[in-house]
């Protein structure tokens, strides 16, 4: 008998996810917007009203959009939380602040497991994933992770801490955005193509996907249509930069990208992918993109 | 019969070098320093005593410390400059400014050559070539470019450009340095072992060269030996910021490395690898390291 | 017969401040640590045990640490504002965010109105204070304004103009901080003594009493006991940047700001004068204090 | 008999400065663009064609626009330095480096004595004077400050000290602008007029001469014609950043004015006040000014 595992949340990132559950598992879905179901009932996934209706899967995924989207599903009046089973870990995927991890850590059994990686990586089951909690919650969804990643990294017990490593993550990926903007457009001040400073320094020391990918945005200035737009960008470094003011930690590039997403913000660019930050930075030196 | 070259600076990076071209070339050397070309002229290389007896060489190689130096070497005294044959050809390969090609460019054929690459590097012929000058002058030194490395990136004419994307590159990795120290340092607060964020995520979506080197310093906080020792980096990062002023350039980023590496000057670092303006970041968190 | 005034929060700045309204009303107080109100039962104020005992008051005046605790006293369990006397008007004088006041004034009539000014200001009627609400309630506690400052600054009919104006003065007051201490050190490191810089700027130029008085500590380091403990400043300027980002607004300059106060607590320094935030600039310049 | 007096460099600054030393001194007078010494010699100071042609004058003032303007005056072909009397004082009043300074006072008696205060200052004898050289050489020409300022603050025998006291001075005159310009950029985009905040603020914790002048024009965004060019700015800026870089102190708020400055030349804003920063406060902001 296969597992019963729920899964919460089928946007860009947790269908292909889940898409790559259904065959193994026993699998129960559920979306606060429906429809995006379709094809994984299709496939065998059986659809629920409500998260609640969850409550006696042994696994519970969860991909929401932010900190308060999970804790709707899990603790809101239609949420898993209060019948959740006995022995039932909720796998808690999404891009979150360790805080919330933390409460939630106090009320079941929590595994928090942020991915690198975006849809194509889902569908390809080549995601990273960072995982901490109880040991013993981590084994039990590691035939999940297995299924959905590439690789897993295990920070340890705090529930926060894969949450940290995540946000801190991203936050680099925003640092070398603006490092290359920098770069290019002094190039680009001094007759020196965008694209050929890009490629000559991602194909050699920077040869990475990180670079390989933002470069060709940001030295294009392609920013639509948003692989991750602006405010999702937002949204991180606002959970990085909660992270260290609660721990005491100055974080000056941080706070520099933070501004610099203020000002994509302020100019209107909130369709565009974060990596439009590298408008300001044209902006500020007078170049015309 | 070999073409006859010049190569002026036999330092950590130009005696390497040099030894790649001393079979394929009549070689002659000079360094300000002398013994270092103890290898090199048992090899078959011949020592000169001035930079002026290098003369009448088809190719000059030049692998200085600074921009002092090259125009020294060039037009001083006993500079190479006064009696350069006609149809000889300066290749400068060290890290100057784009200011220093455009006025050497003016006096004789002259290719900007700086390199991408550490001793070891140099060594294996592995060094990625930044080249800018005129085509003629280009494709003259063309066998020693490919004798030195393992490949080169044309940036046109303008003898600065490969300059300008050198000391862009050396930006992007300090800031990579702070990008990673503010990130290890949020997660060690957090209760997360450095070495376990770096390792994570170097091998992950920042795999790449000067991650995966960089990020072993940062995380042990290991900066001596100097691989890149500090006062170095503050002139690379000078270069850089004395091209940004040139060109009207803002480089909030790159600014904020220079008063890291000023921070950690002032704090008797001048022997520690540039790496370590991860300190600071730690220090000002309150943390000991 | 006198005007009924309920006074609400006797800490460094409450307390003076209800002293001078003492004589010229009917003046009912409050304050959740008791004791603080001798001084003012003596001289004819009434004590009460909750603030819901001063919901028929024609005035209620806040002044109390921050938005938790003035959410608590007016729309708590015992908070005054189920129970406040129609026509009855809050004025608000702590420094609370926009958002805060804006809330509290869709439940009854409101006046923000924080001051500048340290508790021997308010002692003297010699605050500053920045006014905004509606009209009609302006008017009427117009008197009360009268009778505790030396000016009032009238922000329009938004409840939040007030508190803008506010933080975003305190926010300047650090920022002259952080310009000072920069350039004290600059003048400590090439031999000139910290105190006649400051001496020579603040009689000229900067002859106001922010520089006066705050070069005074920046230039001896003399942070205890603090007029202004740091965590405060903290949460200034949190208030501050709560605002920026809420109006997607880029301040730089108080993000720098901000890094410095996390510095400051992350080094243990919460029992300092926010201006220690200077201490940071002496370190990073590798300067003894 | 009178003392004779060289004055060297009659700009906006220099021309009103003399013309308060030609009724008390026999003044002889060089300027580089002829013409504007002709107020000074209808008042009885005589006209020289060179420099040099002052080295008899027992001090010789010099108010000039930058370092090599100086240097060129004092130690040029044509400058006054190889054949200056001896016992004669330069008088160094421009606004130049400490190092110039240093170097200048190896060669001859040297004060560097630069001010504070604009022309309508210099003519009513009202600039603040800072001071700095041999005590011997400050005691010569102390009637000539007393004739020049209303106020002389001393700085010691080092010849460099008084220029470090003017730029950081300068410096901190910019740091105000930035800080204003958040503050009031902040206020219009929660509804608040610009000069409403800027006139609260500066009657009141900022009512001194910086802040009522500078905010009247960053609140009006009221830039032309400009009473401290940009460029002049940016070369203030360039000489505290140098002091800073020679004495190993980090100054992150002197690099976000240097990279403000840069903008506004990249954005053609060479003929603005230098407070004309406060534009790309705004800009960032998505306002339009």
């Amino acid at each position: 008998m296969k597992m019963q595992i729920g899964f919460i949340g089928l946007g860009q990132m947790g269908e292909p996810m889940a898409r790559n559950l259904v065959k193994d598992f026993d699998l129960r879905v559920f979306n606060r917007t429906p429809g995006k179901d379709a094809g994984l009932v299709a496939e065998g996934a059986t659809r629920v009203a409500r998260p609640k209706d969850l409550a006696d899967c042994s696994v519970i995924v969860t991909m929401v959009a932010n900190d308060q989207a999970l804790e709707e599903v899990a603790l809101g009046t239609d949420g898993f939380g209060a019948n959740f089973a006995a022995g039932g870990v909720h796998l808690s995927m999404s891009t979150v602040s360790p805080a919330t991890s933390r409460k939630l850590a106090e009320r079941h059994d929590y595994v928090a497991a942020p991915v690198f990686g975006r849809p194509p990586a889902a569908a390809a089951k080549k995601l990273w994933i960072c995982a901490s909690g109880s040991a013993r919650a981590k084994e039990r969804v590691r035939p999940l992770l297995d299924a959905l990643g590439q690789g897993v990294y295990d920070f340890g017990e705090d529930p926060g801490a894969a949450n940290i490593v995540k946000v801190a993550g991203n936050f680099m990926m925003l640092a070398a955005t603006e490092a290359m903007a920098e770069a290019f457009t002094l190039a680009e001040k001094n007759g020196i193509a965008r694209d050929e400073i890009a490629k000559m320094l991602t194909e050699t020391v920077f040869a990475c996907p990180i670079y390989q990918n933002y470069s060709k945005q940001i030295a294009a200035h392609a920013y639509r249509p948003a692989a991750f737009p602006l405010p999702l960008g937002m949204k991180d470094i606002d959970l990085v930069l909660q992270a260290a003011a609660a721990s005491k930690m100055p974080m000056p590039l941080a706070h520099m990208l933070k501004d610099r997403l203020l000002s994509g913000l302020a100019k209107g660019r909130a369709d565009m992918d974060w990596t439009s930050i590298a408008l300001g930075v044209s902006e500020d030196a007078g170049v015309k993109s």
